[in-house]
């Protein structure tokens, strides 16, 4: 017998599954579980009848690059569109800035790999996104977490926390944050607090890794354009990388997203995007631009809003419906996730086998929190399911929690001895 | 100015641009050039017609999961007929020991991942794929080459070379090897060396890991499906990660592939490409399935060995008739490559001027050597230009070498003196 744990590099040995990813699979075993787990955008709204006519065009042309290895940078005339994206969001830009990555969890892996040795921190949100996580992880950097406000980061925290590394000798120097609707709480950072982060970040001599998947998906109710102007926009002097992605707004099963960034960081991502997967898919890319080229996505969007915000809606009702006050969250201004306090003694994550008998499943906070912390909170993804199928989810999580709170009153003690 | 250069991980600072995806480069500019330099498939081959017909399928039947998120492992029946696969190739599998991978150089990254330290030695062929070391290189491994002979890897110099490593305490565990139509050279390791390859791996508590794209390409004429066994085939006790893909087979432009590889290794594989990419995608990987489901792939290889040992045939005859002595190669027995050793004094690295000025590229050898040698080689891709052109490229080609010896002999103290 072969001993495999002698061969593992000291990287696999802290390597992860992602909370996230195992849910996943909780979900698919045929059972009838309304799922608010995977953040899945809603496969009603891909524009199926627009890819179909620009696949059968692009593979009747016979053009062969259509499905040929393609340049590591990305199919040039996307790499245009994506200069117009960002013009449109306040970021003009410039070719030798940008990088086609197979979604963007390819883009936190390249910025992992470029900018983080073993045991450097990285500088996150307390929660932030789970892929980051695992990514930073992944190369053996260290994760700090800093408190979050009702507007984003707390900057006073931030500061102290950084001040604090350097003092003991840490390479702390980048910060990644997700300034609109985070994954997992759905806020947004305030725009006084972008400019302050940037100005923080000149101060300090800080690189932000901007993540920002989320950016069309405003709820038109209680957010605008201007709201999610990204930090990048405000950017003179290259302090930031700006991450994002067509998954969630055209689809994810096209594995197309992008990298801003200053053109000497833009270059070393190339190069370790070259050892990583030599290039994104060529004929994913071509149908990408082709839906900027002929405005499907400049369509998609004000609809998917609309979808959004209805599902958002309906989870909220739902939700007031059946919870008097056991449970609180902010009420999410765009994407798709709402971040919910539990009551006070019950335990997301001990929480979970209940809700699967339920028939109900979430994500527990704390595969956010990377401090250890978080299992008072749950992730409530309202993007993929039915509006009729939230509103039963809804119901199953509540005698969830109803039953967790009268299990909880009858065994304390058990519990405690856990 | 931000000083970009300290926010460079290690990794990254040893991050080099591939040889070959520069010449790639060279071949776009829109000049009239021959390129025998990337080695890319004919997509005069690629079934057209049943990828589009299939798309359309896929596409018009609205199952949300075409273009949705999927499993990291990849999609089960993808996964089956992967199985199958292997089975065909004398190598029976389990679904626990799969993974299907963003292309076959991401299964070199994961690779790279999972079982490399920096300054752990990774053993590799002089020469060897360019994709392979830099994936080896960009998680800061040092890797050492043991000379090749005309059937393979030569024992007695790996063997002397591992012990020599152990001695001066090195980790030295893992050789990688492309035993079937090697790239750049074409040659194939021969099936005792293959067995004795294995025997040696168990004595030495080593892994292999067998690149294998190019198997299904054989040409009749002087190979057969026995010659291209895999060593994965009569692994008996888990000592080889076998690495396979379709874009050779089927397109390169769908980024689908996989890894077989004993279980408790697949498993961190999976771990580590949950936060490379999440997933490769969806509908790329359909398309595959139901290239396999559907014949089509059955129905290709036979084809392509034939169009492939066409082109070897061509190229083989234009240069026999454009060099009398002077340029000296094996001639491949499939594959995609023709690995030729140039006359005395010549540096193909120099020459490549030479030879875009006269309309022709290729790549010179030392991007395929780990020690800094290799000028004295070429590597000729016949596998993507058309018969006329590859003899077109091959005057070219004799000519360029033509004037090059000529300038040597007029100029021979400037050169010595570079």
């Amino acid at each position: 017998m072969v001993n495999y744990d002698a061969f593992f590099s000291r990287a696999a040995g802290h390597m992860r599954a992602s909370a996230i990813r195992k849910m996943s699979g909780v979900a698919t075993q045929g059972r009838d579980i309304v799922s608010f787990a995977p953040g899945f955008p809603a496969p009603e709204t891909f524009p199926w009848q627009d890819f179909q006519e620009i696949t059968r065009e692009l593979l009747s042309g016979r053009d062969g690059s259509v499905l040929q290895y393609g340049p590591t940078r990305g199919y040039q005339p996307l790499l245009e569109a994506v200069a117009g994206v960002m013009s449109q969001r306040g970021a003009p830009t410039s070719l030798d800035r940008l990088l086609v990555t197979t979604g963007s969890q390819q883009g936190l892996d390249l910025v992992a790999r470029v900018l983080l040795d073993p045991h450097d921190v990285m500088l996150v949100e307390l929660p932030t996104y789970t892929g980051a996580i695992t990514a930073f992880r992944n190369v053996q950097a260290e994760l700090v977490g800093v408190h979050q406000e009702a507007d984003g980061v707390d900057l006073a925290a931030l500061d102290e926390t950084h001040q604090r590394l350097q003092r003991e000798g840490r390479r702390a120097r980048i910060l990644y944050v997700v300034p609109n609707f985070q994954n997992p709480t759905g806020l947004l950072i305030s725009l006084k607090k972008r400019a302050a982060l940037l100005e923080w970040a000149e101060r300090r001599d800080v690189v932000i890794v901007e993540d920002d998947p989320y950016r069309d998906l405003y709820f038109e109710d209680s957010a605008s354009a201007a709201d999610v102007r990204p930090i990048r926009a405000d950017d003179a002097s290259g302090r930031v990388v700006y991450l994002s992605s067509f998954s969630k707004t055209l689809a994810p099963g096209y594995r197309v997203a992008w990298i801003d960034a200053p053109a000497p960081l833009a270059a070393k991502f190339e190069i370790a995007k070259q050892a990583a997967d030599l290039c994104t898919g060529a004929l994913d890319q071509r149908v990408i631009y082709e839906s900027c080229r002929r405005g499907i996505l400049d369509r998609q969007a004000p609809m998917l809003r609309a979808h959004y915000q209805h599902k958002r809606d309906v989870m909220v009702a739902a939700l007031r419906r059946e919870f008097a006050s056991d449970l609180s969250w902010p009420d999410p201004r765009g994407g798709f996730f709402l971040w919910a306090a539990l009551p006070h003694g019950l335990d997301a994550d001990q929480m979970v086998a209940r809700a699967v008998q339920n028939g109900v499943i979430y994500v527990s906070g704390d595969a956010f929190f990377v401090n250890g912390s978080g299992r008072e909170f749950i992730r409530l993804s309202f993007s993929a399911p039915s509006p009729e199928r939230i509103e039963e989810g809804v119901r199953r999580l509540a005698r969830t929690i109803r039953e967790e709170l009268a299990a909880n009153r009858e065994e304390p003690p058990a519990r405690a001895a856990l």
